[in-house]
């Protein structure tokens, strides 16, 4: 474990470039995990850390030690608490921050159970919470198009809360193309659908298609899925957020597969 | 309606004070609605603007022109653009902004059909999401503790998407002396507890409890809730965001509700 205390180390400027250039970020296929909670989560998911940095005050916790016993020791630096907040990203510095080589998304398969599907979902912490519920329900792959917020942001991997190392995230993806090959049913979430989510069978390979905050599921789109749904709001509310929409959905495709394995057990 | 173009002039230093303060929002009893969206919603509520205040540009729009019809005349104000960017609370300015007087909670019936008790949730998106996703599913009501994100600032305001108009809000409840004279079922959404929300009947005078992001609802909320039930999660998450979790526990009450309508009607 090194021990560094001026700004001008190399490892502690490279770190202070990540945390700052979401250029060099994924120029050198790396994302920056700040806090205990994300770093163990990335750690679990048997990977190895890049680098990782951990203030002196920190590593008097026993959490914070033994995260640091966890990775490769060459790969630890203790630095300066005055360190470490010019590096923090957030307003009270958890005290430990960490480089990880980002994840390359694989080929989802054709006979996926359920994938999860983003078209142009713009806000961070949207993205962030559908990485979250779809990691919670057990879906194992979220498909993003060309222009949705980037996953791998410090705002999204911050609302992710570790749901990105529990899936298969495809960033750039052609979604229309993917479901053409697709051997399973396809929902798109729209307001305006005639049939509710609740009146759709939502077992077998699913894939579950989440729009625009404001513009909702393209058109083009829309035609590519196998059917569009709403979830009704009997409430004077025009539409849901678009984190809630997807999540409702995934639930209920949840709540669908728990009850017919009950009914088959 | 008046044109102004000094930042000098009484109305719009009394705008400009109630934007940048919170303090003064409660004393006036005053809240700030900025964009086209949630003044229509306001008004849409049957209740009267305290000010309106238009940008020159923006009033060129039919949407706005509306709008301003709408409210009394001796309450609109134009502005030209450069104040009305001076004044705005968004990146991108909308052109409308106005003072509206900020509805007073009243008291919850102790029959009331569905109710939300959000305890200790302080990011204002959450709080926002959560009452967005309220309005949605027509719960009439939604209480907070008192250490709850202020309800009605700028934030949350936007989060919740004019669903503030579509629901009686009461701020510095007491949940537990609430719940106590409520004559219904009370969950509690805890990730530890044994039951899952989709074993309950969730039909009949309800009240759903959401707590705090990192903690939870507090143990004494605990004991004053008639059940407690976990949302499941095959998947490798430990928690929901509270958003998510309180919405898709409204989104099963309702699901429940009009499957049971159906099985009535």
């Amino acid at each position: 474990m090194k021990a560094i205390t001026s700004r001008d180390n190399a490892g502690y400027k490279a770190m202070a470039k990540l945390v700052a250039s979401t250029a060099e970020r994924k120029r050198r296929a790396l994302s920056v995990l700040e806090g205990a909670h994300l770093v163990a989560a990335f750690l679990d998911s048997g990977r190895e850390l890049d680098s990782l940095m951990v203030s002196r005050s920190a590593l008097e916790r026993a959490e914070v030690a033994a995260l640091a016993d966890r990775a490769h020791p060459a790969a630890v630096t203790v630095i300066s608490d005055a360190l470490f907040d010019a590096l923090s990203t957030l307003d009270s510095a958890t005290g430990v921050i960490a480089a990880a080589p980002t994840p390359e998304g694989v080929a989802v398969p054709a006979n996926a159970s359920l994938v999860v599907l983003l078209e142009d979902v713009q806000d961070p912490g949207n993205v962030g919470t559908l990485l979250r519920s779809a990691a919670a329900v057990g879906a194992g792959h979220v498909m993003l198009s060309k222009t949705c917020a980037f996953a791998w942001s410090l705002k999204v991997i911050r609302a992710g809360v570790g749901a990105h190392f529990a899936l298969n995230i495809v960033e750039d993806a052609d979604l229309a193309a993917w479901l053409a090959a697709f051997r399973g049913k396809s929902v798109a979430l729209a307001g305006g659908a005639k049939e509710s989510i609740y009146d759709l069978d939502l077992t077998g390979p699913l894939a579950i298609i989440v729009g625009n905050e404001g513009a909702g599921v393209s058109e083009s789109l829309m035609r590519a899925a196998t059917k569009r749904a709403r979830i009704p709001m009997p409430g004077r509310m025009e539409s849901l957020n678009a984190g809630v929409a997807g999540s409702v959905a995934l639930f209920e495709a949840l709540r669908q597969r728990q009850s017919s394995a009950d009914k088959r057990g």
